[in-house]
């Protein structure tokens, strides 16, 4: 078997075997195929697709390249939720504490971010002391003790994929469905949970721009997912608009804390409560309308914030600070964005929003950057509201004034105000089972 | 400028830049673009295209990565003429004495060859003492005395399309018109002379199988060479069926001093006529029909044996091998390839003839190979002849009795014959100017 005679095989569009892709898979991580065969094949694909054989062969060629996590020590149906990225996304601060204290478990792996803000495992860094970096026994033993732990991804995770992201990267080939889908189901299936939900985004916020494309990658995972003998089940929702008011690290922990205690934003709580549902009715936990109650009730009783606590006391943090979230790293500097004419904010460049956020500090450009854990944006008014010239619709934090200043402007720039209100849109778009 | 955004402009169907383009190539060139990146463009060519102007400007560039050969000091109008690669093709080693005998200059640079048989360097070799390496005085030299000067190409020639091509080979993406056209144009440009004459074969033993596919690549080529300021035409012409009946590289050159001498098969002499007249027309020799006819007179009369022989002595050979043919290196083992079936030759894979050449040591699997320059098959009946069960069609030589038998049915397999006559077919297809 030759790496060039797979690339040609994708390239006049046929279909590749199992054994071709792990042929051509298994080469490359041990460096036996080089990375210029690798990016003519990422290429192809770009242009010729794959088929479901082919992306699940491909997905579980990569989850096959590094360690597949054995948590059978830990006890309890184990459930992973992943989104495929959002700005103000900050949903597993508050699903993970609601299915714990139902009864799963949750022992999750957790990159971090690279772009706007920081991912879940960022933003928990912002509470002092939390650690997100153990051994594996202690990870274990917190995920038994407590049903709850997040930490660090391990490098271990599927390195095929870890090498090939790198590669898609700097060759123009990250946007392809089958290459998307497999290498977060990839990581999903190496973390080897026995349900995933996962929460893909549309809309101007997200990896996916359109509908379409979204239905199209929530499929293919789900497809994945089930191909490889996991419960899965993906929904579709909106990222035309950040979800929630808050945008960046420790701004996201108080609003998920706020979550927590039944206070959040509607359209957060009504995203953490239907994953949750879903994570749920995997575990066949009940019905659909049962395990959407169970989840209210563990918001409304307290005892979802009750598990975020023990979680975050089990993993060294600072758990007074769902008590008293001033505890949090506080920007130095804040800056009011005012509307500069009166109307309805009709409609917001959210990536924009999220490009501000990073401007602000709150993200990394490259992956070596430190994350200014204070730094971020909260929203005064958000897309459908009515605003007064003069009234201030965002405020910027960051640990450098500066900053502030120049992305006010900025901001403004990705908000259109109109005369007349726009149509209201659904959050939850559609579950592909 | 970022690498990036060209590969993502071409994948995304864009036309790319002048400066881009040249941005690239010269990146890639110096190492600063690494081949992976060159690699995803390369693929993202082969799916997208490109049109005349990116076309000429890859070109270019890749002229310009290099050394562009001035041999302002050599006199007369400078022509050459580029084959893409046949199977018995050994039109120069007759075509260059011809315009050379009637007062035009070839001062060639050739490529070895790569594949089923040697390059025309590689046949010249198998001329006892005939020198191809030489300083560039010395060619000048000789191109000027005897107009006439075949040496091997310098590494300084293009070395962008050198890098290009060697990664183009390992990863799929030679199939594309404007990558070959501009891989074979950039150094034909480099080699900088006045006129050039392009062969682009069609058919089963060429690289082009359709005459569509040849087609577009010639008009590319001529548009190139236009584009560039060089006086271009491009034949179509036959391949479906190997050229002459010698194949291998002492035996084409026995062929083609059978030809200067006017006993040639009439295929090759013809083919060889209307090449040199190809090259006198560009050259305002005269007219079509003038044209044609210094070049038929050049065979009779002797002058471009002549000038063969004059080239093989100015160059360190002997030139009484074309007066003693058996002076050239002979092979010690020889086997007869006898018909199965009474019937006609309908039908050749000259592909796989060229196959059976290589496998008989006249040909180069990996650049590192040595040929075997006495090596190949003389072909005693062709397509469109009649053959009884147990004449001979073919006969095999080697230095290796044990490839000779191994080749015999092979050449077999190649080869169809049936009960009635297949349809003749031209030699020359077409002619694009």
């Amino acid at each position: 078997m030759r790496a060039y005679d797979i690339i040609k095989k994708k390239r006049d569009g046929q279909k590749l075997s199992d054994e071709e892709i792990r042929f051509f898979i298994n080469g490359y991580t041990v460096g036996e195929i080089p990375d210029y065969q690798a990016a003519a094949l990422c290429m192809a694909i770009y242009f010729r697709g794959m088929d479901g054989a082919e992306t699940l062969s491909l997905t579980l060629a990569m989850r096959d390249s590094g360690e597949i996590t054995d948590l059978s020590g830990v006890g309890g149906v184990r459930v992973d939720k992943h989104s495929t990225g959002g700005v103000g996304d900050k949903t597993s601060l508050v699903v993970a504490p609601i299915v714990a204290s139902l009864g799963l478990t949750v022992a999750k792996m957790s990159g971090r971010g690279l772009g706007h803000t920081g991912g879940t495992v960022d933003k928990l860094e912002s509470i002092p002391g939390f650690c997100v970096d153990m051994p594996r026994s202690e990870f274990e033993r917190i995920a038994n003790q407590t049903k709850i732990a997040i930490v660090g991804q391990s490098a271990e995770l599927a390195p095929a994929d870890k090498l090939l992201y790198a590669l898609r990267d700097v060759t123009a080939t990250v946007d392809s469905i089958p290459l998307i889908a497999s290498s977060i189901m990839s990581k999903k299936l190496a973390a080897n949970d026995d349900c995933i939900v996962l929460d893909v985004k549309t809309g101007s916020g997200s990896f996916m721009k359109t509908e379409e494309k979204s239905r199209e990658l929530a499929k293919t995972m789900v497809e994945i997912g089930k191909g490889a003998g996991k419960k899965t089940v993906a929904l579709i929702t909106d990222m035309d608009k950040p979800l929630g008011y808050a945008i960046g690290n420790s701004l996201e922990v108080i609003e998920a804390i706020e979550t927590l205690k039944g206070n959040g934003p509607a359209d957060l709580q009504e995203l953490c409560i239907a994953l949750a549902a879903e994570m749920l009715l995997l575990a066949d936990k009940g019905d659909e309308r049962e395990c959407r109650e169970m989840a209210e009730r563990a918001l409304s009783d307290g005892s979802a914030l009750a598990k975020f606590k023990e979680m975050v006391a089990a993993q060294g943090g600072d758990a007074s600070v769902a008590d008293d979230t001033s505890r949090l790293p506080t920007a130095p500097y804040s800056l009011d964005v005012m509307s500069e004419r009166d109307g309805y904010i009709s409609e917001v460049d959210t990536e924009g929003y999220g490009l501000c956020a990073l401007a602000l500090g709150a993200g990394r450009n490259k992956k070596e950057d430190k994350i200014d854990l204070s730094a971020g944006i909260i929203l005064k008014r958000k897309t459908g509201d009515r605003v007064s010239r003069g009234e201030v619709i965002a405020t910027l934090y960051s640990s450098d004034a500066h900053r502030c200043e120049s992305v006010a402007k900025r901001l403004l720039s990705y908000t259109a105000i109109s005369d007349a209100p726009p149509t209201p849109s659904a959050q939850l778009i559609d579950v592909v089972r």
